[in-house]
């Protein structure tokens, strides 16, 4: 694939997207969201692909919204007073950052956020939905919505307090300071700093240690499991679920290949794919429109 | 105003909320409930306070509820043995704890706590929907409902393990024992732990630091946002409502000075206010009444 | 009771109910599951046990299911690409380690885990829905679910994220790696590491600060609030919940007892008894069938 505002490259196993816009900090637009998804794409249908690392191009991550480009976060120009909920409703007002972070919601692979530098704004609540994230020591973050006179987005408010606590979250975002790599660890928004030049190295670490050892449907299951239970009232739905899956795996080559090799003390080579032995009950939710949700 | 419990004063931005009754530890009483409402009645409304911190005058914090007001709790006398859900149900049988912690819970100004001595029963859950804590080496914390016959309240079963962990929680709630603010801080329930003389300067800055930067109907919006997105299921209903709230904002005169003053490096001065300026879309909820609610 | 794969005793108000396999490092059998819910049924009638400790025999805690019982994990054999929902819902396609995490989600005692050595697939997830975690310096952890090719079970996918966060989840079961104990405590998977001497002691010492100190009912009743509200969208239902809990326990002889020996400044003699005692509105909620459940 072509693109113009990242880069992508698949080695084994790893697919590596780089935000490329280096003379700008990597600043986001409404044509780099159209390329993340288009990537997202690929790494989900792509039997090759096992895992994403996500990171950026030169000295930044991603400076937040391009302020060049006036669509990038919505095209809407809706009159702060309006009361008809059909304007507020209208498809056209969708934010692009919640467009990205819920296709990377819906991803089939792990991703990994190897923050490289300023991730400010978009750049850093991009980054929520990914599973895990590093930070090397030039990292800095900023929930900086509100010092912009705007509020977090990208569907943060869900993803951030599940991630670092409400408290943190808010503390964060009330104040939009900018904010180190060592912060960021402590308040659980990274797992781990690195110095610069062992950043990329950390992050194809875990990438490999899941692409050499786990079975793909498995991890693609798994993935869409913990995620969509995060906001169920009772852990019956996730009995319900991983029933199926269970007896689903039970009965796969995989798990043949898995006691298998355990038993004989050797790597597996696991023969299903994501593309063609997603169980018959996958997906088993419905997901939600841009009208429905809940009410609170 | 003129209160008998509390005392409230309103600073550069910040409004103070004292516990007033030092020679009781500040023991809550159902006078100290409807003036701590009716203090934020005045913080949600008075555009001249930006955020509010809770603390306690003398040595204590809040010592819990005090015995000597028969009512402090709840007036409510019913049978254990009842199975009429209409005995349950009465409007008379709200607990008071509860009544306070919702109202904080709506608040359109961030709440920090500065614990400044012992806080038990009521004293610590009345903090769980302030949004940052702050604790003295001299405070104390105590969930002791199980070693008084009764058990946690004031909503505290939906907050305490949403900032603290479920099994932090349940410890701490088991047992009933008082513990001092290293342990909070360790447990996660405070963000940070200072010598006292350090406390109220410390929650000031944390203040300041919102009331110089953020515009405050980005603050409000943001409260709401992450607070009512805790319990949702899927992301869905976040990108919903920060799309309207990036829609509304975009359009604002504070987004065009969050603009300007970020590219002119000067600090912001946001017309916007909370009073006059939010959004037609807010608030985007149905405020559950006492009767209805979840199955769980 | 005389149990096969289990040991249990009562001695001062604790319960410790033993893995007892040592040969086969305590390997999970469907007769496991049938005796430890069968001893959790005794821990929940008899008021003589005020908390639960749970360990392993010998060196191991539980190596995960027992490869040569075929029926432990699910007796089902269902074609993974079945699309009819009625083959996926079948009450026989049930996962055994999830009915058994879900009895002990309803436990009425708190239940302490003590892990004196590897834990690893069931004998990992088993231990969510426990209280509080303790291991001894030589418990090893693995949720190694993607490296046999299936996927996490025992509901594990509402537990985990709850517990140590959704990042530190999905990393560990990515990779399906074995840790050790001090990855585990930092990790928030349990509370403490302590000496292989020290763990029984321990584990004892927090199950007797509960025996000693809490009224049994409160005890009982903090529980299901605590772990139920952990889905609620809002504060309400706990607020609903906690004002009749409050009502009720306010007029009971334990809360005037709580009250006289708080005054007394002596050790509380709680007369009420969770056979005898739980108030009329409890359960408050209709426990969701297997069929039935969310949608996310």
């Amino acid at each position: 694939m072509s693109y113009e505002t990242i880069a992508t490259g698949i080695e084994d196993g790893v697919m590596t997207l780089t935000l490329n816009r280096p003379d700008r900090l990597n600043a986001f637009t409404r044509v780099m969201m159209d390329e993340m998804i288009a990537a997202f794409d690929v790494s989900d249908t792509d039997d090759a692909v096992r895992a994403v690392i996500v990171t950026g191009a030169g000295r930044g991550f991603c400076a937040g919204v391009d302020l060049d480009d006036e669509n990038a976060f919505t095209s809407a120009r809706v009159d702060p007073k309006a009361t008809d909920p059909a304007v507020w409703d209208a498809e056209s007002n969708r934010d692009m950052g919640g467009v990205l972070t819920l296709r990377m919601f819906n991803s089939l692979k792990p991703i990994i956020a190897a923050v490289n530098g300023p991730a400010v704004g978009i750049g850093a609540t991009m980054q929520l939905p990914m599973d895990i994230r590093l930070a090397s020591d030039n990292a800095r973050f900023g929930f900086v919505f509100a010092r912009r006179g705007i509020v977090p987005e990208a569907a943060s408010a869900w993803f951030l307090p599940r991630l670092v606590g409400m408290s943190q979250a808010l503390e964060w975002s009330y104040s939009g300071r900018v904010f180190g790599a060592e912060e960021a660890r402590a308040g659980g928004l990274v797992r781990s700093v690195h110095a610069p030049d062992d950043l990329l190295p950390a992050a194809h670490a875990i990438a490999r240690e899941i692409a050499d050892n786990a079975a793909p449907v498995s991890v693609a299951l798994t993935r869409q499991m913990m995620w969509r239970m995060a906001g169920e009232a009772h852990p019956m739905r996730a009995h319900q679920i991983d029933s199926r899956a269970i007896a689903a795996r039970s009965s796969s080559a995989d798990a043949s290949e898995g006691v298998a090799s355990f038993l004989e003390k050797r790597p597996a080579a696991f023969p299903d794919t994501v593309s063609a032995d997603l169980p018959g009950f996958y997906p088993w939710w419905s997901e939600p429109g841009w009208h429905s949700g809940g009410g609170s």
